[in-house]
């Protein structure tokens, strides 16, 4: 594999946690930079050079080729790893990934921003009202899956782990009680002793200039 | 491959799409069974037993095995065809799929089910004016793309083309005035000759007593 990455993120996102983690867990070195998107920076002219999608997290590799899109990242860079299983376990793997961007990450993740940075997107509370119900059920949902199994896929730790424990251990910053789904928080217990994994915010990566500004 | 598979789909889902075009560009025999969506049937026992997240479409193949979410039957069913390409563009596939479920079905394909199915899900024009913002952003982003290219990847026809076409070509029914994108109209144009490819509403599997209830 390549080796002097470069990682473009934000300290908060659960999307570049997904990649820092898998970084950090494959042993890879990155460097971080990260892009204001509380500024904006992920729309101005240089960025959406590498990624015309606006959106962090992005790798770039040392041959300039880009890498964007966090769960594709993850499954991409996890090829050949024991933390991608192969044939219907795989496609297990890509379907809760799937499942992560709809429902936890459009959902979940879009309530704790908008939680955490009220004045960036202002938003009324109907919006939270329905990310409530369909967050609620996305938990329930995986509290479910989670009764008989220690991981989500294979009975191991794997991409899917990582992929959704980005937004549902911080789903408390969206208001959701975590303590209401036990399996769920088992799991999380669970991956948080996992090598590599470390909690969203704590970036041991970030330059001193870069520490939360709000 | 396997054949005698049965797809769990309802007629006007653009996800359910994605899937029966896959499996006719394939050449894979396929039986439909509608799941009723407007009468939440996805959310019956029998039904969640084989999709726990109560989400067509599914594929049940003769070993009993279940295949779920759109985007990931679109990679796991198209490799080893020249539907998904290897190396980098395959994850470029996998980035524009991602992109889809975000941008795409996150929001030009609920804006459209809450058009056209007012009554199931009351929703306000606050959420309308949100995804409209969203949509026009994602339609933008895509028309630029295609501006240089005839398809979304490797210069030909992928699985990323099918997902995408999925909920853009029928954006109109979420009040997006397609015109207004020309690379992204021309892109539809060259989509829809390719083999395989129906409308989204034109189910030539349904069954007489599945034709639309509105």
């Amino acid at each position: 594999m390549v080796s002097g990455l470069t990682l473009y993120d934000y300290w908060f996102s659960g999307n570049g946690w997904k990649v820092r983690t898998l970084l950090r867990r494959l042993g890879l070195p990155f460097t971080i930079q990260w892009v204001d998107i509380l500024r904006g920076e992920q729309h101005e002219p240089w960025f959406r050079a590498k990624n015309p999608v606006g959106q962090i997290p992005v790798i770039e590799d040392p041959s300039g080729r880009i890498w964007t899109e966090s769960n594709a990242i993850l499954e991409t860079w996890s090829e050949g790893t024991p933390l991608l299983p192969s044939g219907h376990q795989r496609h297990q793997v890509r379907a809760w990934l799937n499942f992560e961007q709809t429902w936890i990450d459009g959902v979940i993740s879009r309530a704790r921003f908008r939680r955490l940075f009220p004045t960036v997107i202002p938003t009324s509370e109907a919006f939270f009202t329905a990310w409530r119900a369909e967050g609620e059920r996305a938990l329930r949902t995986l509290d479910e899956h989670l009764e008989s199994v220690e991981y989500m896929v294979a009975g191991r730790f794997t991409v899917a782990d990582i992929g959704l424990y980005a937004y549902v251990h911080v789903a408390q910053d969206a208001d959701f009680q975590l303590t209401e789904y036990p399996a769920l928080t088992a799991w999380i217990r669970r991956v948080a002793r996992e090598d590599g994994v470390l909690p969203v915010a704590d970036n041991p990566e970030a330059p001193l200039a870069c520490t939360p500004r709000q």
